[in-house]
């Protein structure tokens, strides 16, 4: 048996005057699957621990986030593409504008993403092949708009270090600083970075051109999420079974890659509102069909629970639940169906929460109980009751055969 | 207050057409206790592991299987009398048949249970005074038909190392192998315990008279399930309460003999489908007028599970449910009685599975719910929700008022 798990980003909600987006959605195809199947709330963390994505997303994949998360930047360099090796450390980085006279940590942020530049592969390349740091190789890998990760390599480096990223315009660029002696080399190296690449950006001839159209110069790069990589077992060593993912967000593509997924990519899967749901729906299906596990990954209704839009977030659910109705008619008997939420993302509090999510489990042999709605005020009286986002993957393993006995 | 504590080995089931054997038989005395006690689902290990019979009875007890269950031998050892040390190794025996020429390892197994051999205890008298292996004392205990339990002491020995028992007949003995260098001595004393074993065995006079009479010999030990014992504190000094074990599975008696309890056999304890019910319920009954906790373990529900027999699981469940009649008449102002499954083992996979099981528990106090079927499509409505084995026996001391306060 196949198992689709189906990850609709910050879909569910606190209370609104005794409702949320979900429940006052019309979702008949939820509705349904969750009647044919078993449901309850689940914490994707711990009680109260509220959940990033990337942490509920490990964790739900049954990697402990306390154990693999180290910060956003080895996921999000993963997510750049580049190959990121136990004992590398890694940021997230912005392309930013600064201006002002003297070293780069004496001008000032103007624009924390450089006029929200493109096509910036050419300064990708001049950093990497122009940047020499003595004993450390350097990858920058490029994202898309100002985004970009960076990975340094070698040299015992630590991730016990201060950002550089101001957050604010106006603000200078920060002197990146070790949080412990053993650190130093690292804020040293880190530094120096930003000071060498400041130098081949700034006189790029891209960045002259920009300057000559009156555009800002993608001068700087601003870094913050410092992990340390860690050893990270394969999806497919750990489970034995070969995984895809579907998602446009680069986040969530960074986690499949950093599982060692197949990340199947399209222009019409956007992360965001006007992603091709159907599309989606209809390419994780085919997946199913060569793949044993496919991650279906919908971004939307956590971009609406940020900015507090209760009716966008009602009516863009009822768009998923429309998509979802292909679902209905899956043959449960061949694919073990999972649909969840990664966090609440209330629009009450426009940010992550810690209240559990509602989850369904749909397949052959499932006890199905009397929930007929899924939403945040039914499912909890489902069959699953309560359980951890780090035993969701040990119970579809079980319900679809592939789970070893421990003992006799 | 006492404990009464009954297991129906492999009841709980997962859904055939929306129901279960256990949800389809009458059972009027178990939905009487049902209604009487509070009621839940319990992972006897953690979500979505699937259970042994053994690692869920140790969790069931409130000792960690990933602490104390080391492989079946300890186990079976125990159960075939021997008293078990810290630091022995133990293993599963069948006496078998070998064929062929040469070295025991050069021969065919024809018979991996011997014609299911019966009275075998003048072949263990003769290993157990034949067999000489340096600086090792070897203890083999004999177990019912054609199965035996070894113990070896001393001189450091390994339990990494492989099985003998070939597992399927026409193959050669196997010679033991070490899994690490560690290991090395340990092995190449097994095998000569298989060698010398196999010389007393094929010339022993009861063999001789066997082969005379067209029975196969018992002339060699297949050796399987290997474990280093550890040491385990006894039920009464972690409980402070004597324990009876009444059940016909050796496996049972074994954990029972493990952590020191009396363990009341009786032939008509069969641990199969022909036991007597009845008489293993008044028999726990009447324990309980002596000592503070009985575990009263039915094995044939497990059977019928592995079986796939999904009327003959339903039947017997309703002979369970008559013999249970006794217990609706118990003072639960001083017996606590709590009902549930070590594991699930589905007609529909004829194998343990990880799905939680139903649990209940009746006494003064405890607070009642609305759950009046006892079945794995009720009880989680319960007031119990869904709990741990590992947490059972300390909900237990808590209604008996006999746990420790943390705290003041």
């Amino acid at each position: 048996m196949k198992i689709l798990m189906v990850i609709v980003d910050g879909m569910a909600d606190r209370s609104v005057d005794g409702t949320t987006p979900l429940k006052s959605a019309r979702t008949p195809n939820l509705d349904l699957l969750s009647e044919m199947g078993i449901n309850g709330i689940m914490d994707t963390i711990r009680p109260g621990i509220r959940p990033g994505s990337d942490t509920a997303h490990l964790s739900i994949l049954g990697y402990d986030p306390f154990q693999y998360y180290t910060g956003r930047g080895p996921i999000e360099a993963c997510g750049a593409g580049i190959e990121v090796r136990p004992g590398d450390i890694a940021f997230r980085v912005n392309f930013a504008t600064v201006e002002g006279d003297g070293s780069v940590f004496d001008k000032r942020v103007v624009d924390r993403r450089a006029g929200r530049i493109q096509d910036k592969e050419e300064l990708v390349k001049a950093v990497n092949e122009g940047v020499k740091l003595e004993g450390i190789e350097l990858i920058l890998g490029n994202a898309s708009g100002h985004r970009a990760a960076l990975v340094l390599r070698g040299g015992n480096l630590s991730d016990r270090i201060t950002d550089s990223d101001p957050k604010s315009e106006g603000d200078k660029v920060k002197r990146v600083v070790a949080l412990e002696p053993e650190a130093e080399h690292t804020a040293r190296v880190v530094n120096e970075f930003i000071e060498r690449s400041h130098a081949i950006l700034d006189s790029h001839p891209l960045n002259e051109e920009r300057a000559k159209n009156g555009l800002p110069k993608a001068n700087v790069l601003l870094l913050r999420g410092v992990g340390k990589a860690v050893h990270v077992p394969k999806f497919h060593e750990r489970y034995g079974m070969r995984m895809a993912v579907i998602a446009g967000t680069t986040l969530i593509k960074g986690i499949g890659r950093l599982v060692g997924a197949d990340v199947i990519e399209n222009e019409r899967f956007t992360g965001s509102k006007n992603t091709d749901l159907d599309l989606k729906v209809k390419t994780a299906l085919k997946s199913l069909e060569t793949l044993d596990f496919v991650l279906l990954h919908i971004k939307a209704p956590d971009e609406f629970g940020h900015d507090g839009d209760f009716e966008g977030k009602k009516d863009f659910i009822e768009k998923v639940d429309s998509a979802f109705e292909a679902f209905t008619s899956l043959n449960f008997s061949e694919i073990c169906l999972t649909v969840l939420s990664d966090h609440t993302t209330p629009v009450s509090v426009k940010d992550h929460t810690a209240d559990p999510v509602p989850v369904m489990i749909v397949c052959e042999g499932v006890r199905r109980d009397d929930v007929k709605h899924f939403n945040e005020f039914s499912v909890y009286r489902g069959g699953l009751c309560r359980i951890k986002g780090m035993d969701l993957m040990n119970i579809l393993l079980d319900l679809t055969g592939k789970s070893k006995k421990f003992g006799a």
